[in-house]
């Protein structure tokens, strides 16, 4: 037996609005350089990853990709400052709560 | 913005026997004594509540529920002691996460 914590972040209506799948798909933008290919390497319709981005944006009331405009590349996306800073946080959130959860995981159904 | 945090345990390969769901089921056969009533009050198949107890039993590889046979009511269903016990842990565990999970969230995202 193991547990599994899912961590969301939720607007004031308890709407959630990030989580893995938005935070993989922000990686994905800072890898690639790009939504498409960030969807691609999940596996989801661009589409979805463009709405579950516009949907993070309009409960943060900031923007998280922005695209790139001319230059020898030509379009494209690049994460945000904010769009970076709150990976960062998220990152620490995540790694702080599981932390903690397994330690009371374990207190609680191992002793 | 708020966050929200959701606790499963899983199996050894990681497939989720037992979270919220399993948890509100198992309060519904103690306050009905009748899983039909149970999965009826959160809306849910019977077929499906039924599932839902015999996967997480299989994994924990012991009853959660007994079914109460003959007496003045006939039929029903009683959670056992082992299940009592599990949703004792279970609220522990989800209330000592919840804490702390908002406790880090406050200082990460409010800081």
């Amino acid at each position: 037996m193991q547990p599994i914590i899912k961590l969301f972040l939720a607007d004031e209506n308890g709407e959630k609005f990030f989580g893995e799948g938005p935070y993989q798909l922000l990686k994905g933008v800072e890898k690639t350089g790009s939504l498409h290919a960030a969807a691609a390497e999940m596996h989801m319709a661009y589409t979805k990853a463009l709405k579950i981005i516009k949907q993070a944006e309009k409960a943060l009331e900031y923007p998280l990709i922005r695209r790139a405009i001319g230059g020898k590349d030509g379009g494209g996306s690049q994460v945000t400052a904010q769009g970076k800073k709150l990976m960062k946080s998220y990152e620490q959130y995540k790694d702080a709560c599981n932390r903690s959860c397994k330690q009371i995981y374990q207190e609680i159904f191992r002793s």
